[in-house]
């Protein structure tokens, strides 16, 4: 087993799979570790539905696919005007991972789609003047071990949300009762390529802060 | 080091800690682990602030004492009323350890809380006629990297949201500015009891479902 902190470092979006099936035992462990994450009053107020058919695979890629070019028309735009060099070179190529994978989404063996029910949670920050994030605390901790786990057993993956704007569709594709949300949707199939390897992240010299905010932790 | 799906199997929350200190290359670590993360876009629109100082930890226990006290005053009349047996005595002994942390929580050596500013997020749900819970899915991700490093180094820790119900003192508290929410405070320091150790789950059979909703795994 690779240990923890070598998974985490190496957990990067890998957005070209492999059609090839994963085997039950494989996928098995994964959903495992989605259900070992903490949720608040340990309420484990998602689901996650497995999809596998061609016909389920192709709705979403229906749904995905075009909302990745709206979401991606920008950096295209900046793409053709930028100077030649390695971040023009970076961005090309995560453009064309991203390309890839809404082009070839239903080819994934396996999507997995994470909902919840907000019935289900304490929602502390709904009453805030604020977008409610909150909700989320009780999911993206089960997403997190989900791809940790896919990196442990050598599968690709990425958190995508886009499909959220088109939700709707989304719910009815997958019969998705009144009531549950979809939170996170999670191509996952063998690599094409190396797969999983170095990321490039902030520092905690970047992130974290020493007893109050904006003070530099050092 | 632990293997992954130890530490994911025994994370539990741990609510007694103990004051003593925790070494800076400990800390440091965890605080990687939480920089790793995915994020949308990789734009790490999370920061941590590591509290420290006895006056800010008092003030963050000032807002979070009585929403504790507030949250359970339900299971604390419904405790009251229970026939005696094991699901009463598991009910009074998470009441007991919330009760401690709630009654102790300046005493922790270190109180993490995890804001983040939704202007650098693409929360894909903000539109939808349901409650919003996309923004979460850039921070929890590493929250449960930093849950999972705390276990690897024998930190007690625990994932707590209620402190959003007064989130305007847990700014002026921390100094964060406007713009910033905050979504996950985190108490960590080492165990008084056991700490990490068997948890309670439900499995993949309860939690997944076979193509579209409510189709059993099996």
């Amino acid at each position: 087993m690779t240990d923890l902190y070598e998974a985490m470092s190496t957990l990067r979006a890998v957005r070209r799979l492999r059609p090839d099936p994963i085997p039950a035992e494989v996928l098995e462990r994964v959903l495992q570790a989605a259900c070992w994450a903490p949720t608040g009053g340990n309420m484990q107020p998602w689901r996650v539905i497995v999809v596998r058919s061609d016909e389920r695979k192709a709705k979403l890629q229906a749904v995905y696919e075009p909302e990745w070019q709206n979401y991606t028309a920008a950096n295209r735009a900046r793409l053709e005007q930028a100077p030649l060099g390695a971040d023009r070179d970076k961005l090309a190529r995560t453009l064309a991972a991203g390309d890839h994978l809404a082009a070839n989404l239903a080819q994934a063996p396996v999507i997995l789609m994470f909902c919840a029910n907000p019935k289900f949670m304490a929602i502390t920050d709904a009453h805030l003047d604020r977008i409610s994030m909150v909700g989320g605390g009780s999911v993206y901790t089960a997403v997190q071990n989900t791809m940790l786990a896919c990196r442990e057993e050598g599968l690709g993956c990425t958190l995508t949300t886009l499909h959220c704007i088109q939700e709707s569709k989304v719910l009815e594709a997958l019969e998705i009762p009144e009531g549950w949300a979809t939170l996170a949707m999670v191509p996952i199939g063998y690599p094409v390529g190396r797969g999983h390897g170095s990321i490039t992240r902030q520092p905690p010299s970047a992130l974290a802060f020493d007893d109050a905010f904006g003070v530099p932790w050092t």
